[in-house]
C-alpha cells in the first residue's frame, strides 16, 4: 500500500529457477499462488515459522547463509516431526531500505543450498520493505500417508522416550554470544547449521515405532511438555541419560542445563512403545533412550542419586535474562 | 532464541476455537505442522501475504478489526484469482511488547470474522515478540481441481478482457488519508472491508470462461502488466470502460488516475476469449469489459478521443511520493 517496490527481479528469477527441480510444484512464483500436487493418497503439512532479526538472530552474530540456512530448517524440522516429506517451500522476506543486496544474496545461498539438499523447490512467497529488521516468515508444505502423521498426543503410559542426536549444542553457543565471545560455525554446528531429521522421522513413520514426535525448538523440558499436555500423560527423564552435545575447541559436553532447557536443536523428540526395538541409530543418527511416559501427570527429572525434581519448562526463561 | 513467551495461550485457543469448522483440517494449532486433506482430484494453492505495519496499514488509520480483515483478504483474493477454494489459513503473527491485549483480540475479531463468512479454519501459525511494529503474514492454502487452476498466462490474442466489481476505491480512500482527513469505513467499503471475489473466480473455473486472471492488488496498470507478461501478449484498455468506484458522502466517482493505477481494490482482472458470452454479473457482482489482448507487446490505453498512449505500471509509483 504504501511500499516502494525493491529490487525484487534478481531474487525472483532465482526463486524460479529452483522451482523447476520438482514435478510437484506445477505453478511456482509468477501467479496468483503456487499450485502443488500433493501426492494420491497423502494429505497436506504446513508450518509457518518466522526468522526475526533480533529475536531468531543478529546480523552481528550469524553470517547472511547461516541466517537462510537455519531459516529454512525451521520448518524442515517440523516436517520432520510429523514424519512428513517437505513438498515445497515459501519464503515472505521484508527488507530495510538500506540493506546491501549482498546480504540478500549469501541468505538466499544458504536457503537454497539447504532446500536443494533436501529437494525442497522454493515455490513462491511475498516481498516487502520492512520498516526496521529483517523480517523472514519460512513456510513449508508437506505430504504424510493419510493417518500417517506422527502427532504429540499419542502417548501412552509406559512408553519410552527417546531423542535424536545430542542435546544442548544449540545453547552452548548462546552462551558463548552472550559472554562476549565468537563461537566458531564448525565447533558449534548444531547452532550454525542445524540439520532437519527428516530422514529419522520418514523412518520412524514407516515402521510404525512412535507413538508420538515433536521437534527440539524450544528445549527438551518445553517440548517435552508439549506432548505430555497434548498426550495428557506425565514423564520421567534420567537427566544421567540426557546425551550431550560436544562443542568448541575441546568438544567438551556442554552444561547439563544446556542439554535440558536449551532451544534450538532441531533433534526430535519422541515415544515408542516398550515393546517395540528402536534402533540405536537411524539414518546414520544416534537415538538415545532418556526416559519413560507414566500414568500421572507430573513431568520429573531423576537425578544420578536416584532424587526426583519436577522437571519445568526453563526454555524460555534461560534466555530471558540475558536478552531484555 | 531471544524471545520470551507472549500470552499466547488466549490467542492459541480462539483459533483452536475455529479449527473445528472444517473436516479437511485434521490436525490444526498444537502440533508440529497441520494436517490438511486436500479433495481427491484436486491440487494444492498455496498462498503468502505480509501484512506490516506503517507498509500496509497504520495503526492510527486502521481499526484493528479492519486491519485483521484486510489481513485475510489478501490471501483469500489470490485464492479467488486462480478459481479456487480456500481451505485452511495460518497466521504468522509478531508483537511488539506493549501492545495491548484489546488490539490483539479485535485483529482477530476482524480475521476470524471474514474466515468464518468464507469457512476457511485457522489451522495454525506462528507467534513472537517483533522488535518494532506489527508483522502479520497470512498464509492460505486452497485447493482446485487438477488442471483447473486460472494461471496468469493463458491470455490469447482476440481475448477480451475483463474486470469485476468498480476500481480505485482502496485508493480514492488513501488520497483522503494523506490529504489529513479521516474517510469513513462505510463510504470506502472497498479500502476497509474488500470481499475477495471467491464466488466468482468458482464460477469462471467451473464454466471455462477465463483463459487468464490476477487480483487487483497492484493497481489495473501493473496487474495488467503481469497477464501480459506471463502471456506474451499486449493489451488495450478502453480508458472510458474501467468502471470508477463511487466513494465519499455523496458516492461520487473516483479520479480515473485512481482506477488505472490504485492498488488495494482485491477485485478480478480476466481474459476471456471473444466467442464466450460472459455474463454482465456473477454472483451479485457485475462484470465490465474494458479491452482486449493483442498481439503485439504493447500495452495502451485508449482515451475518449481515440488518442493512444503507452499504459504503464504506476502503481506503486503512484504511492511512492507521498509515502517517503
Amino acid at each position: 500500500m504504501f511500499a516502494v517496490p525493491l529490487a525484487e527481479k534478481a531474487l525472483i528469477s532465482r526463486i524460479r529457477a529452483t522451482s523447476r527441480t520438482s514435478t510437484a510444484v506445477r505453478t511456482g512464483i509468477g501467479d496468483d499462488c503456487a499450485v502443488v500436487r500433493i501426492p494420491v493418497g497423502h494429505e497436506a503439512l504446513v508450518t509457518t515459522d518466522f526468522s526475526l532479526e533480533g529475536v531468531h538472530f543478529r546480523r552481528e552474530w550469524h553470517s547472511p547463509e547461516v541466517v537462510g540456512h537455519r531459516c529454512l530448517s525451521r520448518g524442515l524440522s517440523d516436517i520432520a516431526a510429523m514424519g512428513g516429506e517437505p513438498v515445497a517451500a515459501f519464503l515472505s522476506l521484508a527488507i530495510p531500505r538500506r540493506l546491501p543486496q549482498t546480504w540478500i544474496d549469501r541468505f538466499m545461498d544458504g536457503l537454497l543450498a539447504l532446500a536443494k539438499q533436501f529437494h525442497v523447490p522454493l515455490a513462491g512467497g511475498d516481498t516487502a520493505q520492512s520498516p526496521d529488521g529483517i523480517l523472514a516468515d519460512i513456510v513449508v508444505l508437506g505430504s504424510v500417508p493419510i493417518g500417517g502423521a506422527i502427532l504429540r498426543s499419542g502417548a501412552r503410559p509406559g512408553d519410552l522416550i527417546y531423542v535424536t542426536g545430542e542435546l544442548g549444542g544449540g545453547a552452548a553457543a548462546l552462551d558463548r554470544f552472550f559472554a562476549g565471545k565468537r563461537p566458531k560455525p564448525e565447533q558449534y554446528p548444531r547452532h550454525f547449521h542445524p540439520v532437519p531429521r527428516i530422514a529419522v522421522g520418514r523412518f520412524l513413520r514407516e515402521h510404525h515405532l512412535a507413538t508420538a514426535m515433536i521437534d527440539l525448538s524450544d528445549g527438551l523440558s518445553t517440548d517435552l511438555g508439549h506432548i505430555c499436555d497434548e498426550s495428557r500423560v506425565g514423564a520421567e527423564i534420567l537427566a544421567d541419560a540426557v546425551p550431550r552435545a560436544r562443542v568448541g575447541p575441546r568438544e567438551e559436553a556442554v552444561d547439563l542445563k544446556d542439554a535440558l532447557h536449551g532451544g534450538d536443536d532441531y533433534e526430535l523428540l519422541f515415544t515408542a512403545s516398550a515393546r517395540e526395538v528402536v534402533p540405536s541409530r537411524i539414518a546414520s543418527v544416534p537415538i538415545t533412550r532418556i526416559g519413560r511416559v507414566t500414568r500421572n501427570n507430573k513431568i520429573e527429572l531423576i537425578k544420578e542419586d536416584r532424587a526426583r525434581s519436577a522437571f519445568k519448562p526453563e526454555g524460555w526463561e534461560h534466555f530471558r535474562a540475558r536478552s531484555s
